[in-house]
């Protein structure tokens, strides 16, 4: 028994070839080489190709480790190519004679490293590359009963760090110092250890703790929520400040247990929540239930978000929604998977429809610049008639005397 | 005061104007990217593209965040620049009207991004752009003292975990619960938590911990330690296994407390290390002695490979020496500063001699079968008359009865 089931890869292969003739140029077979792309559609992390042709079972190419990549992927064609000088007989014998027109991912892949592969393959009069990282990540984000099962075990770790933080709450730690021996929690409790962010300079940690005015400090990464961090070499996150009473203290942790990500935020205070972090942690909540209900399929991200934007103004609160004033980030919510930071985003560009197993991240997040950070974030599924919530933890403000 | 002194930004600065010239073609400016780049370049993480023109001083252009990135550099001009379409103005107020030659990261720009920076500064016939990231890294592997000194604050961090270790071993944990725990015990001693690796598909861990034949597993990496890891979505360092009695206990950890990493690799057993165990980890350690009296200015790195390897091979212990017979990886030692796998590396196609400053982990590592991975690392700054080890630890086995 693979981790991923056969049955799973199969479907995906299938979706993926039946995009080879949207493509622009159509495509006679796919060059799939990011690894996370390579375990969604082999089943194996190992550093492989995977040859996909537009008919037919695909190939996958093994560079290392061959016994492993055996093992992990349903694939049948799995065989090792020890030297790259073997890739272009490996095409032509799926493909035919050049000219070949190949899809890649040209989201992920770098310049120098293209140029290698347009070299090795005979350059451009042989053959013609198409970006395939579009259809591939719409292909990803929708996910089936399987893979949504992952999230929620992924979404069981997170719950564990809610149960815990009230003890933890108690020892007197910097944010920096919660984060520390929260990552630790999570991966005792089954976390692999790792977060998947796609593309150039994404860099994203297990969690951020932030607490009280240092947590206001805008990011520079795509994130509602920033935090100056330890250093300027990482500006992100906690930093080595006590966590003080009466301050709103927000977590927002990725589980990951099966490659697979949940995303989820709550808050905590040791002491008192203010009365007004109080009542716009109820707004952010009033927010969340406001979008949950359209995770439907057929529901329009853009018009989510504008909904999400149009109801915060109404409220009073627009300076400081999903982030410090001119430093807002531009969504509501994200795609999540393999990856965390898949499509669709409810954001202005994302017009198309949602489709049933689409899993999204909805975080309805405020920053206010006394308080810091206040909201909370969920994890969902897109479902015909109601969404299924994958968090697990109740909502409610953790609160240690 | 910056994190980053405004003295080392400007010699770096320098040194980068002064390989305009070599690169091919040759550059009129260079527009810096990548984050870690950034950080070298002009002392922040924020969100920027760096412009250096062949002469007079730079410009840092802040998307995210201004204020942050005025804070954190020591860089005179620094701007903001919100929308990409101001960069054609800027280089223009720079480097004159086009044509404009630009020296890029291709290493790291991936395509779709790399195309439309040169569609948004006007198409091929506008701008060419040569590949700067050679000079780059060749200019970041030779470390100023104060670099030195950033390593010897992340050697700390190492040292701690050594220290701490015994402690730990005694607590009946699996590799990847002890992962867990030395991560968050690096993080409390002021490790920044996070590692950096440059590239394509490339990613670490704070640490591997293996232990017995499980950790003997070839990775898929271009680690010479390899391990099953968790699950074959994370196929990398320990496992669920409990550490047994009498079996070696590898860990090998990336300490990073301001941005620039250690790297160390220490052994442990419960009860007693096996005969042969100690006989191979003496070997190791003779070969440690043998390459770290070699890194001294002028030393060629391939020579020191081959070395290495044949000191290994007159030992008797060829098959297994860097990674399992058939895996084993092709160096002995890489570069290391802001990312982990940094130039020089001490393998076959490295053929400039070393230059003094140059900072280099050394790993002799042998694959055993049953036994597992055994072997240890420092970490060096190559001096003149004598190498600098940057490692704090005893090479003493830890033995827990």
């Amino acid at each position: 028994m693979t981790a991923v089931p056969e049955a799973e890869i199969l479907a995906r292969i299938r979706s993926l070839q039946a995009r080879f003739a949207a493509a622009s140029p159509p495509v006679d077979a796919a060059l799939i080489l990011q690894s996370l792309d390579l375990y969604y559609f082999a089943g194996t992390i190992q550093n492989c190709h995977l040859l996909v042709p537009r008919e037919g079972r695909p190939r996958l190419l093994v560079r290392k480790v061959l016994e492993r990549a055996r093992a992990d992927s349903p694939l049948e064609d799995v065989r090792p190519m020890t030297s790259l000088k073997a890739l272009p007989g490996e095409i032509r014998s799926l493909c035919g004679p050049p000219p070949w027109r190949l899809g890649m991912e040209l989201d992920v892949l770098p310049v120098l490293l293209f140029n290698q592969y347009l070299e090795l393959l005979g350059g451009q009069g042989q053959v013609e590359v198409a970006d395939l990282s579009r259809p591939i990540l719409e292909i990803r984000s929708v996910k089936s009963e399987w893979e949504i099962g992952q999230i929620r075990a992924a979404a069981r770790i997170n719950d564990r760090l809610y149960r815990d933080l009230p003890e933890l709450l108690g020892e007197n730690l910097s944010t920096g110092e919660l984060q520390a021996v929260l990552d630790a929690r999570a991966r005792l409790a089954g976390h692999l250890g790792a977060v998947r962010m796609r593309g150039f300079n994404m860099e994203c940690l297990l969690g951020v703790v932030v607490s009280g005015p240092s947590g206001a400090a805008p990011g520079h990464g795509q994130f509602p929520i920033g935090g100056t961090g330890p250093h300027p070499a990482l500006a992100l996150g906690g930093d080595a400040r006590k966590i003080e009473r009466d301050r709103p203290v927000v977590f927002d942790y990725l589980a990951n247990a099966t490659g697979y990500h949940h995303d989820q935020t709550r808050m905590a205070v040791i002491g008192r929540l203010p009365e007004e972090a109080e009542r716009i942690y109820g707004e952010m909540q009033g927010l969340l239930r406001l979008v949950e209900k359209r995770l439907v399929p057929g529901a329009v991200p853009s018009q989510i978000y504008e909904e999400a934007l149009a109801r915060a103004k109404e409220r009073g609160l627009e300076a400081g929604f999903l982030g410090p004033p001119g430093h807002a980030v531009g969504f509501v919510g994200h795609g999540l998977g393999l990856e965390v930071n898949e499509i669709p985003v409810l954001a202005r560009r994302f017009v198309a429809p949602l489709a049933a197993g689409t899993v999204l991240a909805v975080e309805p997040k405020f920053t206010h610049p006394e308080l810091g950070v206040i909201g909370l974030e969920n994890t969902y599924a897109v479902r015909a008639g109601q969404p299924e919530n994958l968090s697990l933890s109740p909502e409610e403000v953790i609160v240690v005397r």
